[in-house]
């Protein structure tokens, strides 16, 4: 149960923008920027990212939420997504990326953690100051968003298909807040 | 040294903010609302979450940052400040903010250790939902900015006296973004 009193139905960080939607306008814009916008990592990089930093924060609600994104970004390649959040060193994905998931776990562990060396090995697999940039602040953001979901114990559904039919809508059209009555009219009909 | 290329002169995130202006913004206004708009928190006790959180989280610039523009809302007292971040619980706050700080202290090692007894202690003291839902994203908040601005390894001024002229004026103007050609200009002058 939540530690406050959030609208029924709307799971995860979705029940906490609805609480509070002053402070859920920064944190769609941010995710829209940081995850959906042109940029030079694909989106499913960039959710990758997103999703093993939740992973390594044993969020279950972010990790199932951006794993269903990533995976409509792969054609559905769900093996894909767990393969990463298990052993990224021997997925298959670039090597670029895998340097960049490294950075992404040791900012998951602390900022500190994050050595010369580390930024040396992405720099030489082909990554620029942005996308080295954005990848500390995608993981230090999951940081913040996990931490807030778990923080107030919102509510997770435990069946990963709950999370296809919106991450299909995100993967589409990105994270820009849903206007509070469209979203208590979607609660009015689907309770989801 | 940074890990990227950032402007010299700008310490800490404000370097971080003229590298990513798109990313700037919505992180300014986060912290626009969560620590200086009106609110039944005072900017004073919501200063110190932030600046009790980063100190656990070993993040000198912004523990420095933030614990200054708390002593400006307190009248200057820095002694409230060290108090609060090295003894929380018998620094001379109130019964209520010893019970959110002790929230965020939880949210601060990982969103799951926040207890319902936890949220119990704080609405006995008479905090409300609104204030436990800020308190907890305050603290999720800094264990992002304090991981992104020790991750890229921006430059933190050592001084505390460095860090008293833009914390009064923080602290009396809010977290709005400076526009660049503003930045760009005072880096010019005091490359401060």
């Amino acid at each position: 149960m939540p530690h406050i009193r959030l609208a029924e139905g709307l799971p995860g960080i979705r029940g906490l923008f609805a609480f509070r939607p002053e402070t859920a306008k920064p944190l769609c814009d941010l995710a829209e920027i940081l995850l959906h916008a042109p940029g030079t990592l694909s989106q499913a990089e960039r959710e990758l990212i997103a999703t093993y930093v939740s992973s390594q924060n044993d969020c279950y609600y972010c990790q199932t939420a951006h794993g269903t994104i990533a995976a409509c970004h792969l054609n559905g390649d769900e093996k894909l997504v767990r393969d990463v959040k298990t052993d990224f060193e021997n997925a298959a994905v670039s090597d670029k990326l895998k340097a960049l998931l490294a950075i992404a776990g040791k900012v998951q562990r602390g900022g500190k953690n994050v050595l010369p060396e580390d930024v040396e090995r992405a720099r030489r697999e082909g990554a620029t100051d942005q996308e080295i940039h954005d990848t500390v602040l995608i993981a230090a953001a999951f940081c913040m968003y996990n931490r807030y979901v778990d923080g107030l114990a919102t509510w997770a559904p435990p069946d990963p298909s709950f999370y296809r039919e919106r991450g299909q809508q995100v993967a589409r059209e990105g994270y820009l807040p849903i206007p509070a009555n469209v979203q208590a009219a979607q609660l009015g009909q689907s309770r989801t």
